[in-house]
């Protein structure tokens, strides 16, 4: 059988089966089209003639890397505000030296959409550098009309400027902008009245995202929100209970979200609503670690009710200023015990679900998308393990 | 003046200052014979003639990063007893089934010094890639005097095989190996008779180190090496107060140490001694977070008494399986709540102090190593903000 590319000598971890890593020892992958053609056992293998082979002399493959949940594109960034935090100073006095959230939106809308671009793409490097070949990138501080659209522009042209493919999301509802600080229902008819459906006709949004939290947006203006989205042929995501128990998850899978994000303070009805729903838990290790939160999520309800378990970086620069998969990994283990396939699986099989895209991407089968990560690694465990150390060989993706 | 190298535009983090970043904004480092001739203000400066100038265009230039607390050499890794813990075996069970140290005793045991030295390799390079110009190496894997002194010999080649300043310290006192379990005091006498006068002898340690704690050797066991140590010319260090306190921190100041490491129960009499002796207490925040332990370092009664804080990875398959100096900045910061400042003196002045080498290296002052970091960042702070990302932009050792 012809084929574009062969690895053969591979040890693979498929992660095609529903539970563990669906390890072949003796394996091949062949590609075509940018496809994968056939990824398992080289005994069970067909006869290919392959313009390229690559001997992978026992490296491990893996699916390429998926990060679901990302707000990658923003102006500035809040060192030094964390620099005065350590230094003792309040919320109160962070926020009158302008910091907070407020002054990412800022930043954000006084960046071009080149700027935009250009900073977000040393992030997205290091991502790509560990194996990354999907990445979802939310909007989210622009909070106006014009603003939202530029970040999502910016987004997607990251998918142009790399070898990656790029999923954008719309969050509209992240904050309230100062424009509307006393109108919050205002501010949320014009996320459902012009930002979805500009952001829907112009392409520029492959979902809708939320922030249900007293800080953020209450139940009933997050359930107009998922509405509209669902109204104008968008599939849904929510930040949900990560700092308290709205009841964001439930509300989430009522409109058949993807995911429900964060989930430190889901309980027991919101995982049997997330469960029947197939909405994907994607939970942020690197945010519980960052702002020294201390309530887990509940891993073992959600395990117990098999609700399908994601992992990603929430990469932003106010609570997770992090861009690494490999550590998320390991905060997976460490922070939330998560086990090494639960793990590998939380960036791989599961974040596809969380895209949307279990069809496409997050396991080597054949028909999918041949995005592989290549390991220089003698288990997989390793991968999970080790701190501050990329093990990655090769990153493929598309077959290339 | 004459010199060799001239770099200009560059933002300063002198480190020079006993408090604070010695901030130089418009400043040029001037190199020597691989020792720093200038650096300080522009304005400042002499007039250099230099073979080669280097505009820095406004990135910050730091000391070399210095990892002053590895075991960085060692056979096999853990990764699989890592698994077999998150998937709910007991240590009972792993170490029925030969985990722990004692196979990474076993796994060393059996690796010639040339595979020590090659597995050794990729995590150096790892601390290498960020920044890093001096590392310490431990050896304690070993057990035996051969062995020992095998370790201590890879160490030494790392420095060898790569452009970086190795300090090696011997840590036969690490644990107790099979032969000896049921005469730990034989043991002692074979690191205080033999190992200590070989390694000295053959000049291949620069330091002794000892694990004083329930599951290692007893402060009297403990002293016997110290002494052996100071006996036969070398500074001594050690491993104290990280799960129990046995008053090892003023055991090892009264013996003189440079440093007192993990510290997690020290008290304030430790405290009061370390001041006195000058000893650094060095942190190790990412075995703090990968064990999970919950109590933290006296950091406040530590900062009063004035004692310096050195921060290192700890790099070691059980405990700490780290090869990133930038995650320390942030494990400090975040998890011990250590100031940038301080995160950023502890892997670099304080940590010169904690190896003895305060005059050599961790500082941009003239007469010092020519070791240096440049950065693409915007201020000092991001360095300990950011994870999993690295901003460098050029290492000199050396003035090379
Ligand atoms: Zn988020
Ligand atoms: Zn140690």
């Amino acid at each position: 059988m012809r084929c574009d590319r062969l690895w053969t000598e591979a040890r693979l971890a498929t992660l095609a089966d529903a539970a563990g890593l669906g390890i072949v020892e003796k394996g091949v992958v062949a590609s075509r089209d940018g496809r994968i053609l056939y990824a398992g056992p080289a005994a069970d293998a067909p006869r290919f003639e392959a313009v390229e082979t690559i001997a992978c002399d026992g490296r491990w493959i893996t699916p390429g890397l998926i990060d679901c949940h990302t707000h990658l594109v923003y102006g500035g960034d809040r060192a030094h505000e964390f620099e005065l935090r350590l230094a003792g100073a309040s919320y109160e006095e962070i926020a009158r030296a302008g910091g907070g959230i407020a002054s990412t939106m800022a930043a954000t809308r006084g960046a071009a959409e080149d700027d935009l671009v250009a900073t977000a793409l040393p992030r997205l490097d290091a991502l790509i550098a560990e194996g990354a070949t999907t990445v979802e990138v939310k909007s989210g501080y622009g909070l106006s009309l014009d603003s939202e659209l530029t970040m999502l522009r910016a987004a997607r042209r990251l998918g142009v400027a790399r070898p990656v493919r790029i999923e954008t999301t719309l969050l509209g509802a992240h904050a309230l902008p100062p424009e509307y600080r006393d109108n919050a229902d205002g501010y949320v008819d014009l996320v459902c009245e012009q930002m979805i459906p500009a952001a829907a006709e112009a392409g520029l949004a492959d979902a809708v995202d939320a922030f249900c939290e007293g800080i953020g947006f209450s139940p009933a203006q997050t359930e107009r929100v998922l509405a509209a989205a669902v109204a104008a042929g968008l599939p849904v995501k929510l930040h949900a209970e990560q700092l308290s128990n709205l009841h964001g998850a439930a509300l989430a899978a009522r409109h058949g979200a993807l995911s429900a994000d964060h989930l430190e303070y889901l309980d027991a009805d919101g995982i049997a609503a997330m469960a029947t729903s197939g909405t994907v838990a994607s939970l942020l290790p690197g945010a519980y670690y960052f702002v020294r939160e201390t309530r887990l999520p509940p891993i073992d309800a959600l395990r117990a009710a098999g609700v399908p378990i994601a992992l990603a970086t929430d990469s932003n620069p106010g609570t997770s200023p992090l861009t690494s998969l490999l550590l998320v990994l390991n905060m997976g283990a460490t922070l939330f015990r998560l086990t090494v396939d639960e793990c590998l699986a939380g960036i791989t099989r599961n974040a596809a679900k969380a895209l949307g895209l279990g069809d496409e991407i997050g396991t080597l089968e054949a028909g999918k998308s041949c995005d592989l990560a290549i390991w220089t690694v003698e288990r997989p465990a390793e991968l999970v393990y080790r701190m501050g150390f990329n093990p990655l060989h090769q990153r493929i993706w598309k077959g290339l």
